[in-house]
C-alpha cells in the first residue's frame, strides 16, 4: 500500500480496540475507586518545560514542532512534567493531598521494538503535597489493585522497591559521594541487564575500587531492613531511610498487598529527580520491560518553578502491560454484544424494522439490523455473528423475539413489547 | 508562571475532565448501542495521506513534524483520511458494510477563536461499503440520539440536511459546469456567514449573472423536494438526488428524528470530497459555529489509494458541544462520589483503617480516608467534602457505619460489615 502508518506507531483496529479499552477502563476504574481524579494535559508543550525537568539530552527523544510564532514545542513523551506546571498553576486553590491521574497518550522518537513503541498510553497516578510514606504505600496498592483487576497474580508479577537515599547513604559508607555518586546511580540502575562483569568493569570505570563493588553489591542484594543494617552498620544517613521503608512496608501489609511487593534495593530508577522511595513493576520471569513504576520526587515541582512540596507517584504503559497479560494468558475474550437485532420477517416490513431500531436505541439500548433485504434464515445468521442476545423479527404490528442462546421464542404485540423495555 | 501551556491548547483539571468524560462516555454509548465498533489511528501520520486528501494547502494548518529519517510527519487534524487508510490495508478482510466510530483526539495550528481550538476532541461514526442512503439515514440517526443522550432537543438544535448533487444539478440547470462550478461550491458554503450583498458580489466575482445568482438563491431556500421540483422543473439530473433525498427523509421519519431534521440546501459544505448528502447540526439561534457536520463521500478511499467504495459519515467536536451545552443550561452537575470514607474513630486506628481501605478497594469498592489524624468530626467533614456516600468509623474490630446523606448510623463486627460487601 502507499500509504502506511509511521514505522513506530499503531493502527488500532475494533478487535486491538477492545482490549485498549480494556486495559484503559481498569485504569480508570481503579483510579476512582483508590480516590483519584481525572485530568489531562495538552499533546504538546514548549520544549523548555521538558528540558527544564530532564535536561537538554531529552531533546533527542522528543518529536518536536514548531508554532506559528516559530517557537520550539515537543509532543509529551511522559504526563510528569505538564503534572507539575498544571499543579503549580493551581496550587494555591487545590486542596492537599492533590490525588491524580490521567490516562495519556505520550510520543518518543525512540527505536522502536520489543514493549517499545514511539507513541503509548501511559497511566499515570500521583499523590501531591505531602511528605509522608503514607502516599508512596498508598500509589504502589494502586498498582497492585490495577495488576489484580486485570487477572495478574502475585505469581505472574511483582513490585521491586527500592530507597533512592538509602542507596545513596550505602553509597557514601564507602566513601562515594557527590558527582561520582552520580555517575554510580545510573550504571547501578542498569545493574539488572548487566554481567556481573561488564556491571564490575563500568563501576571501575568511574573509579571504584573492588572493595567498594562489593560493599555495594553486597547492600544492593539485602533483603530486608534488618540486612541493611547488618551490612552497613550504624550510619547516621541510613536511619531515617530505613524507617521510612520499615513504615512503607508496614502499610503495604496493613493494606494486603506484601504479596505483590518485595524489597529489592537494585531498584534506583533512572530519572536524575527521584528522591525517596523508588519502585518497578516486573513479571516474575523478568523477561520483559518493565510493566511500570514510579518513586518520590520532592523537588520536581520547585524545579519547574513551583513551590517545595512532597510528591511520589508511577508510570504504567498499556504496552507491555498488553505483552504481559498475552504471555499469561490472561487476555480476555472481548467480543462485540448486542442487546437486539431486528429483523424484516415478511416482504415490506422494513420500515417497521427502522421504527423498531430508533425506539430501541433511543431507549438506550443496543440494536442493530441488516443493511440487505434477506430471508430470516441468513439475517438470523447476521444476528448470531454480531453477538446479538435477541433477534426481534417484525411481522406488522406483531414481533417474534427470539432468545439466540437458548433458542426459544415468544410472540407479543411491538407495542407492548416496546412498552415492557420502557418500564425497565 | 514560567511555564505554561501553548496557546490554544486547553489544561484539563478535574472539573473540565469530568465534563469532558461526560460528553466522551455519551460519544461512545450512543456508538456502540447503535452498533458502531471503536478504532483509533495514531496521533501522527506521514503528511502526504493529509496533502493526498485535501490537497497542498492543507499543510498550512497543521502541526507538522519529522522522523528521524527525516520524512514529513503531521499532527492528525481530522480523522477521516487514517480511517481511509485503514480501511484499505484491510478491505478484503473487512465484512461490509463497515460501521466503525472513533473519538480522537486532533490539533489544528489555526487561531484560537470561540469554539476553535487548537487541539480538540473529535467523535466521528463512519458506514463504508455500501451506497444506499440508509447508511447516511443511519448516520444522521446517530447524531440525533447522542444530542438526545446528553439533552439536547429538537428545540436546542436541528440538523440541516443538504444534497451535493442536486446542488451541482442546480448550477447546471443555469449553465454553470465544471470548474466553475468548483469556484461556486466555497461561496454557497459561506452564504449563511454573508450578507446578500456581499453574497452577490462574491458570485458575481467568479462571473454569475443576477438571473443566476437568483435562480440558486431561490433553489437553496426551497423547504421540500417537492419545491425543488417546482423551482428546477423537469431536469435530468435531478431525478435521482430527490430521490434519494425522499428516501433519507423517509427512514429519518421512521427512526423518529424528523424533529430534529430539517432540508436546508445551503448546505453544501466546504470540503471538495462530499458526493451526496451532507449536513450540519447548528443550535437553533445559529449564534455558534456547527456543532457536527457530515456527508457521503464515495470517492475517498479510491483517492487514497484503495478501491471505489461507499462511505458516509460525520464527525461532532467537544468544543463547540460543551459552549452549546452551557449557553442551553444542559451542563450536568458531576460531582466526586465516593461509597465509602474510612475514619480512625479511636487513637491508633490508623492501621485497621488502611485495612479496610484495602478491602473495600479490592473489592471493586471506591472508598478513601483523610491523609492527617485528626478528629472523628474533622474526617466527617472532609467525608462530605469528598461526596462520600458512607462514613465507616473504625473502633477495634466494630465499625459504625454512617449515612451521610440520612445521618443514620448503625454499629455492626468489622468482619461481618466487610462479609455483607463481599456478598453482593
Amino acid at each position: 500500500m502507499k500509504f502506511q502508518a509511521v514505522r513506530g506507531t499503531r493502527d488500532c483496529y475494533p478487535d486491538q480496540m477492545r482490549l485498549r479499552n480494556f486495559i484503559m477502563e481498569a485504569w480508570r476504574r481503579v483510579s476512582l475507586r483508590n480516590g483519584f481524579e481525572e485530568y489531562d494535559s495538552p499533546i504538546f508543550e514548549y520544549l523548555d518545560l521538558f528540558t527544564a525537568k530532564s535536561g537538554d539530552e531529552i531533546a533527542s527523544q522528543l518529536f518536536s514542532l514548531t508554532d506559528r510564532g516559530g517557537r520550539n514545542l515537543a509532543i509529551r513523551p511522559e504526563m510528569t512534567p505538564a503534572l507539575a506546571r498544571m499543579v503549580n498553576a493551581r496550587v494555591n486553590a487545590l486542596p492537599q493531598p492533590i490525588k491524580w491521574f490521567s490516562i495519556g497518550r505520550c510520543c518518543r522518537a525512540e527505536r522502536p521494538q520489543k514493549g517499545r513503541t514511539r507513541e503509548f498510553f501511559q497511566w499515570n497516578a500521583d499523590v501531591i503535597g505531602t511528605n509522608d510514606v503514607l502516599a508512596d504505600a498508598e500509589c504502589i496498592f494502586v498498582c497492585t489493585d490495577l495488576l489484580r483487576e486485570v487477572g495478574l497474580t502475585s505469581q505472574d508479577v511483582k513490585i521491586h522497591i527500592g530507597s533512592r537515599p538509602l542507596t545513596i547513604a550505602a553509597l557514601e559508607s564507602v566513601g562515594i559521594n557527590g558527582s561520582q555518586a552520580d555517575q554510580v546511580l545510573p550504571i547501578l540502575d542498569k545493574r539488572p541487564k548487566l554481567t556481573d562483569e561488564t556491571f564490575r568493569e563500568l563501576m571501575a570505570g568511574v573509579g571504584l575500587d573492588s572493595k567498594q563493588i562489593d560493599a555495594i553489591s553486597q547492600f544492593q542484594d539485602c533483603g530486608s531492613p534488618d540486612e541493611v543494617r547488618q551490612v552497613l552498620g550504624e550510619l547516621p544517613n541510613t536511619d531515617e531511610p530505613l524507617a521510612t521503608l520499615g513504615a512503607l512496608l508496614d502499610r503495604l501489609a496493613e493494606l494486603g498487598v506484601s504479596d505483590y511487593c518485595r524489597l529489592d534495593l537494585r531498584i534506583v530508577r533512572g530519572l536524575a529527580y527521584y528522591t525517596g522511595v523508588v519502585y518497578e513493576v516486573f513479571d516474575t520471569e523478568h523477561s520483559l520491560r518493565a510493566i511500570g513504576g514510579g518513586g518520590r520526587y520532592d523537588n520536581l515541582l520547585e524545579v519547574l518553578d513551583g513551590p517545595q512540596l512532597g510528591a511520589t507517584g508511577f508510570g504504567m504503559g498499556d504496552v507491555v502491560l498488553g505483552i504481559v497479560l498475552d504471555e499469561k494468558g490472561k487476555l480476555p475474550q472481548l467480543s462485540r454484544r448486542l442487546d437486539f437485532f431486528v429483523i424484516d420477517g415478511d416482504d415490506g416490513q422494513f420500515s417497521n424494522v427502522m421504527n423498531v431500531v430508533g425506539r430501541l436505541r433511543s431507549g438506550g439500548l443496543s440494536a442493530d439490523f441488516s443493511y440487505t433485504r434477506r430471508s430470516i434464515g441468513k439475517q438470523l445468521k447476521e444476528a448470531n455473528k454480531r453477538g446479538a442476545k435477541q433477534a426481534v423479527i417484525v411481522r406488522g404490528d406483531q414481533v417474534d423475539i427470539k432468545d439466540l442462546s437458548t433458542g426459544s421464542q415468544h410472540n407479543t404485540s411491538t407495542s407492548s413489547f416496546l412498552g415492557s423495555l420502557a418500564r425497565n
